[in-house]
């Protein structure tokens, strides 16, 4: 299964879908009309034991992380502030009392910490004939717009002419050896996105999470924009210790990748903010300026299918409809 | 782990939700204030093959299933109407592109027909270490109130006086040998609810989906309620060829229960109600007459937990919070 083929299928049933879907499956959210000038924005995330932690870590890790990642596209959206989780748990059928406990402490507490309470949700456990089934822990959102009258930052908002920026720095969020690194415990950069809207008003241009890696998920930008994208390597923020290469498609960053107009802020929120490049009109795709070489940076990341080159941990998931950035 | 016990602890924690969850964890649906007298309903249900349908069946099933099983939850609230779905899908590594597709056709065109299309998700896929990993199903639901100046149907809404009611029939939904059955495509009573709501207005009382088995999924209501529920055993509608004793623990019905006072039609939108008990002040329990003994079915139906009698085919999943009635 080829998951971007996949999505790919699924983003062409667009048109089918009725009108009170603004925003339909392709961006970080979905935004829904409720009627009125209410507006709802929902997307889903998913963190399996083993694929997105370790295995054998403290569930209370996997419920935290569920929710961090569904609160970082919120973020995404600018324009956004969490209201609600619900979520459903797919726990092995021994699990002790005490580590699903862990669990749901986990899910709680990122959850009120976000101000998106958990209010609902599932538990299911696996069947006897599945001895090393892992945990799963699936989580809905819910945010509204901070201002209704006005646009939420969506991927395909990129105009010839604006800047590219990211905050943070990109790369070494996990240990390939061990899974553990930063991506299980961020903060997703929510009041960044949000002083970004508030202070750069209609200069703001797309926004992203940087989940599946910064070369993709610019990839993401210029093709939903339909514009070319252009990185200077050297500008990229990497995390001390990693090559910007790597860093470019390592994933699981959490950052904000976004475009603008005009004078953007160096600081928001004590996050720094570089910019990496620029947006021209033509053929949609990243490329990377490295020295004197053009490289295509566009498919840099995971791809969150069954044939990866990582087996066990591959931090990422993949983005379903209006769900998920990762 | 056991179920109930879990759900008993999370319930507990209610009282640390903030003022905007109008309705907690522990009913049908959580009913949310997202400003002014916008009310929002959301609830969230999976399925798991193998689990909740049987193994190797058309990926489709399991995606109507998981629709289903949530519009079967907004039924519940009785003044309510979808709006939209979101689902997060975790699949077998070595799924096959059409199964994938099967499953999100299943999802697709059963979140259309009930008005709650399918507005965004995830696509995760297990680790290459699980060969019989189960295609799961993890589907969140949203839904708005009919007439949001009126209250919805809650389970703690039965009062002393009312009589209780089932519609349809009890028993028989899946058969224990094959797990094959009417609770992989069934209808779920929403007409039949939002035409209650309309037409008793304030006479409904409580209402829930009976998925658990009717026995327990009543004792929801008398716990909630604080009230005693009596029912006439004789006068349950038990589908044709089940014994009654089984039909109320058998589960996966989506019939609705509820609790009303004065006349209430014996058919609606063409589904046959049936009276079969009524409400008492009194201890919280559910007690079945049959003949002159009374015997306590408050217990009698799935707990869904790792401990059950049935080791594969288990259809129903377990309500955490304002999720899920099963």
């Amino acid at each position: 299964m080829r998951e971007f083929e996949l999505l790919d299928r699924i983003f062409a049933q667009n048109g089918s879908l009725p009108d009170h879907v603004l925003l339909p499956p392709g961006d970080d959210m979905a935004l829904l009309s409720l009627g009125g000038c209410t507006q709802l924005l929902a997307a889903a995330d998913s963190v399996i034991e083993g694929r997105h932690t370790p295995r054998g870590i403290d569930p209370a890790v996997i419920g935290r992380k569920a929710v961090l990642r569904n609160v970082s596209d919120v973020a995404a959206m600018a324009n956004a502030r969490p209201v609600a989780t619900i979520a459903t748990v797919v726990l092995p059928r021994d699990i002790t009392q005490e580590r699903a406990w862990r669990l749901y402490e986990g899910l709680r507490d990122a959850a009120l910490a976000w101000s998106a309470p958990l209010v609902g949700g599932d538990i299911a456990t696996t069947s006897s004939e599945d001895p090393c089934a892992p945990i799963i822990a699936c989580v809905t959102i819910l945010a509204v717009p901070l201002d209704p009258s006005r646009p939420v930052a969506t991927r395909a908002a990129a105009r010839d002419g604006d800047h590219v920026y990211v905050t943070g720095s990109i790369g070494g969020a996990w240990d390939p050896a061990t899974g553990l690194g930063r991506h299980l415990d961020f903060t997703p950069r929510l009041a960044v996105a949000q002083a970004l809207f508030r202070e750069l008003g209609d200069r703001l241009g797309a926004m992203i999470d940087v989940s599946d890696g910064l070369g993709r998920d610019l990839g993401h930008i210029a093709a939903q924009s339909r514009v070319a994208i252009e990185i200077d390597l050297a500008s990229v923020p990497v995390t001390p210790g990693c090559h910007v290469r790597e860093a470019l498609g390592h994933g699981e960053d959490y950052e904000l990748a976004f475009t603008a107009r005009g004078a953007v802020p160096t600081w928001i929120e004590g996050v720094p903010i570089v910019r990496i490049g620029r947006v021209r009109a033509g053929h949609a795709g990243v490329v990377a300026l490295d020295g004197a070489r053009h490289v295509d940076i566009s498919s840099l990341g995971f791809e969150h299918d069954g044939g990866g080159s990582r087996s066990t941990m591959r931090p990422s998931g993949g983005a379903m409809g209006g769900g998920v950035s990762t």
